[in-house]
């Protein structure tokens, strides 16, 4: 079967080709959406509202091969949403005997969200495994430039000197912060299961005893959590989704930021393991996995927010609010993926470049030790004449070292890092 | 060539299969960009940059269906863009002898920006189309139903009579607002020329005695108007396009959500002509198109504040703001895209029931032209009795038409429509 | 001097005059500036670093009252942010001896940082007790309401029966998720001390011997946790703050939504216990309270994908993304706690109408049951001419119980709510 | 009585004190409600349907001075709009005798949607004066530096060169393409009237024989647009103010962008004409300017969106999307009319540095002109050959001069800025 016109993410270098696409494109979707159907007709046959072969009929069906995805697209159109065509279509594969037991009771939004719980769940495991890398890769950088001295910008001026292990080191923390916040979400996201409007009564229809534990076990058919109430318009977990994510996106954007700063031509303290070149122009060595990470940071807060804005979902099920998530979602899922796997390539490759991080802690002529020189000449020269003094000498642009008030006094930028040291190792002590 | 797992819009039944579809999806991207190839050699041949069997070789060449879509779109992720493998896919293709003239002294940026306003050209009209035939479905509604009186609603409350008519008018004035928007945008889109970092020297290196001549030349070729300058972090028409295409989804969104709520099961002044329905519950006839339009004009504010937030681009290329550009602008105009050909179906397919409006009108016992009695009795017993004994009227419940202090007032609310139809016919007289 | 709280809110009537108001306003802020300033002095007089005298000084002229704010905001201009005048006027304030002690080895970001967290700490307590009367309403409401039976609703249209106790424990359930995510977040606050570039050097240049220490005295003075980093440019606290205020204004969005529905004219299902008034149409009580929650619910996740965004900060203090934080997160406090005000007015006063819901479930004439008629027919006449039949007599508009194929088929829809007294009991064991 | 325009923004560098403060604060929204009644009952007398005297009464009395904006804010809650009380203290105001004529026939909406009309012609007045400004300081300074080469960088690396006038140039041309979009907002701004449901019927209550001439002469009073249509739930002004204003300070976040980069202290080719300074650090000196113009550009699109967001408004008068509007639009006025003052400071005050910029171009040791070499051998040593030389030399670190091989060769950066000085002259006639 094939697509004359299939997005593969010509315009995605962020994540085409990815783990996170295969996992969240139209055919995992499609498949999730039939994991789904069999898991209910395999949990009714475990509770006898089904024969065990209606299972196994449905359970066969539900390959994502033996249907024409962009058929199904099309004929979602009427309805609203593809589960009504797939249902027609499943119907038919399985056949006129157990026919009858797919989609039995159940609603088309059961079957989309637990779907979309499905991708979710397995796009966020390959998103925990790629943060566990980065942050690992982190964790030796930080080490091993524990000591190695750099200077600490504010508003994009050099202020006091730091160390590339705390920036390393801070870089680590927002991993983990996200990796925790992931790991929280994807531990919670439920299955779906309410009928035509949350109360599970179709279920009852057909002969269910207890239609709760029915949603326990479909659930547990899925590896998903039971669900305490049906969540058709209660979107507690899309909304998780949407913080996790934005998160990621804004932790592994920092980084970005910070790296395409320093592998600036004219700072060149960081450059990234292999950069994208330039047919014309040889020298260019682009940090082309910093720039795809910053765009994906660019972009997830506004998935997220219009994830959060679906929250606001009127009756039984919404006209509208729902229909918004599902793009967004899966989109925010394969743009922070796809950021993942770049950040595992740029932490696992970035050069570092201490004697360049050196050299520029001299650019200011001893100024970046000024801070130090304040407070220590404060107590012996007053504050006011302290600072006179560093505010003539800094306006002379003439080197600290050179000025006659200064003698003896430790100018080393390399001296003056503070507790950069210990703050490293403890933030490194998190696991 | 097949792709085993393509997007094509199984979670977007909003434009699914649409005409918006085709001219955005990676196939309509992938022919942009080779046509702006093509025609960079074309111009340039044109001047006598270029051999003129360059420029047929290259326009030959440039077939979207000789190229694997998936494999560029995995092979843009080394650089960050699909032109860098497309260039090298174009020029084998083009051969030893002309290769050379495939994309001389342009950068990556000039194709791919060339190629979006090429897809929002070609999208832009197949939404002019439609919001032209939604606005002439709406006129005759207007025109129908000038009189048709009907329960105006502020804050969920009935408020005073309106007409459907002006509603219908009001529905079409944004329309109206939404084309005149899009088609000023249409026309001002421009091609882009810059070379490596805008200056367009490239081309004054091959040969060029007027670069900007060649930018002129290539922008006719392809129908696009010539940039007043190169406009690589000068992003003008990408704002433009977020702001027309959120003007449009809101402006729309506007008409679902009245559809939404006068479609509700206890109001049903309105029906969409086909609804969609539920296997389940035959009675069902759900307002698709109107939610379906809803979805769209909840997301659209996010992707075009995604763009917006891209003109803030820093060099003469962004690293990451540029990249963020591009599926949410393609997104956006798939969307609205997608939303107008609804809104076609929406507006000549709706269903006006005047009797269950007129009914309505009785539903507060005359209090719907309480505005009117306050105005007409202030003056009889001062605006602190009026208002006194219609709020007393109002707690009782009791028709007003019965109140012995009404009598010979006139409370019909059908005669209280105020200035609806002069309006009305005022709004309709816009072309 | 002015007002020492001079946000009115005269466009905000969602929390001008609201506590949340009280503890976000300029004054409010201020007052936590400087209870920052006064905290790190007496933890360094605490660590034996400056006199208590100092200590004492300082923490006597933190006090708002002293301060002009407006004067202050206009200073703040400068510089960048209110910090540098605050320490200038602080200094002053305290006077000659004990002035040295002021800011002494902060940086403005430490103080401003920790300010936003105290500001926030106290408007989310003030939230979480709004959170708490809403459940608890909202808990009552459901018991109540256990068995009260009212059409379900999706895509605006009936669907199948439920009940009002299965809804309000739905609404419940999503007060619950917000209490849970804004405490968890609640606890999580800490404040921000780093100096100059987030390495603690000034403080040990001061004499501090364990920098580490003093900032968890620091944090202890001021009831917020001790960062395990200082977190100039890693952002977490802010964007968790982020998220869990755009999930309760979503979550109070959900109940508003469904309250502005089913308060409608048209189907007065609800109604809030006093409605906003007009002077011309005595007649009206529009649902307001449910009115402003939704207007929060629209402007909260862009507050928060503004604070996502800037997690993305760039070197040890970012130009511009920290400035974008300030007043979005003040905004989305207030915002979110004037809405939980007025969601606790509306769970409290909200007048449920069960004759009403009971009426509601005939509009259909017994369609809203086809659901149960489809399962149990099903097996008697065959899936395909239970449709047919059920079709027909949708179309046919009469009354289900009129059909002598129905003859002895409990069409009651009191008796098709399915699990939701269940569910409705499940959901109320949650505490 | 609190001080008549209190919102100080200690939060808010970027427009505290600002005359765009001024202009929106809640001293100048109360004024521009004062202004619409006031505008309104002269409109009645100069059509006979007030007498003379009500006018006057009415316009003496609207004067912000005499009103408690707190008090007013706050007791904006009950009805959830200001326009309630105010026209309770403005009757009270006037007097028994022209009190009646105060907000006759008009609904709250009418009010407040004319108020913010004015705040917006006003605030955007100003705006337009500063982008003049800053125009005219960039037309300036591309004049002076049309011909000072500087580096041209593209995904933070350098590229070729370019000039700082080309740059220079290309920022203005955004300013005065905001200019553009900024005017025709201005110049389309409407008043809003049409009583409580759109209709003016209540104008035809109290006597008026033509209401819509009404709307005319009410719009005139008030120097802004006759409404086409009563636009309550027609909100393209709304949506046209948020896309001009997101617009504008997307344009101007591109100037700061570039401003930060190039100030960074590595690149210092640029610096603020005076720099934000800090009290511990004598040597810093912050882009202030640039880094509250970004923070602006950060928020806006936001506050945009939710704008957009609003479009989508139900009945004749929305609950929620409507309040929803008011703080966003008021706060993307004042930020972006105070970035638009930030970047008259910074264009005006910019100091250029083109030796530092000359040094920059010898950086990367001569592979600036890499294209350059590229076109010029590749005729000579076949396109392979030379791009493997250059690749050669580009790794050698060596300067591109040394090589033997491009004896001759004119590698003089200065001498490859292509139709950067013809750009600049171009874009310059722009007027």
């Amino acid at each position: 079967m094939t697509s004359p016109d299939p997005d593969t993410g010509l315009l995605a270098p962020g994540w085409a080709g990815s783990p996170a696409a295969s996992a969240t494109g139209d055919g995992a979707c499609l498949q999730a959406l039939l994991d789904a159907e069999a898991a209910l007709t395999r949990a009714q046959a475990s509770l006898g509202l089904a024969p065990a072969e209606a299972a196994t009929a449905v359970t066969e069906a539900a390959d994502a091969g033996r249907y024409d995805v962009r058929s199904l697209a099309e004929r979602a159109r009427g309805g609203g949403n593809p589960v009504i065509p797939l249902v027609a279509g499943l119907t038919e594969a399985v056949g006129a005997e157990y026919g009858p037991y797919v989609h039995r009771g159940a609603t088309s939004q059961d079957i989309l969200d637990t779907a979309l719980m499905l991708v979710g769940a397995r796009t966020l495991d390959l998103l925990l495994a790629d943060l566990d890398r980065t942050q690992r890769a982190l964790s030796r950088l930080a080490a091993e430039h524990r000591d190695t001295a750099m200077p600490g910008r504010t508003l994009t001026q050099h202020a006091v000197p730091t160390t590339f292990g705390l920036k390393a080191a801070g870089w680590r923390s927002l991993v983990l912060d996200a990796r925790d916040r992931v790991t929280a979400v994807r531990d919670s996201l439920p299955a779906q299961l309410g009928g035509a409007a949350g109360t599970l009564a179709a279920f009852g229809a057909y002969g269910a005893t207890d239609p709760v534990e029915l949603a326990t076990v479909y659930a547990r058919e899925l590896g998903l959590r039971a669900p305490r109430l049906p969540w058709h318009t209660l979107r507690t977990p899309v909304a998780d989704l949407a913080g996790c994510l934005a998160f990621t996106a804004g932790a592994l954007g920092k980084i970005a930021a910070d790296v395409l700063t320093l592998s600036r031509t004219e700072i060149a303290e960081l450059a990234e393991g292999s950069g994208g070149g330039s047919s014309a122009m040889p020298h260019k060595s682009n940090p082309v996995r910093s720039t795809l990470i910053a765009a994906a940071a660019r972009r997830a807060p506004h998935l997220a927010a219009t994830l959060y804005g679906s929250l606001a979902a009127e009756d039984e099920r919404a006209a509208g609010a729902w229909h918004a998530e599902w793009e967004p979602l899966r989109e925010l899922l394969r743009l922070v993926g796809g950021a993942a796997g770049d950040a595992v390539e740029l932490a696992e490759g970035l050069r570092v470049r201490p004697d360049v991080m050196r050299e520029h802690l001299d650019l200011t002529h001893g100024l970046i030790v000024s801070e130090r020189l304040s407070a220590e000449l404060a107590p012996v020269l007053g504050r006011a004449r302290a600072k006179e003094l560093l505010t003539r000498l800094a306006s002379e642009g003439r080197p600290l070292a050179e000025a006659p008030e200064l003698t003896g006094v430790d100018l080393d930028p390399t001296h003056y890092t503070g507790s950069a040291g210990t703050l490293t190792d403890r933030a490194l002590e998190r696991r």
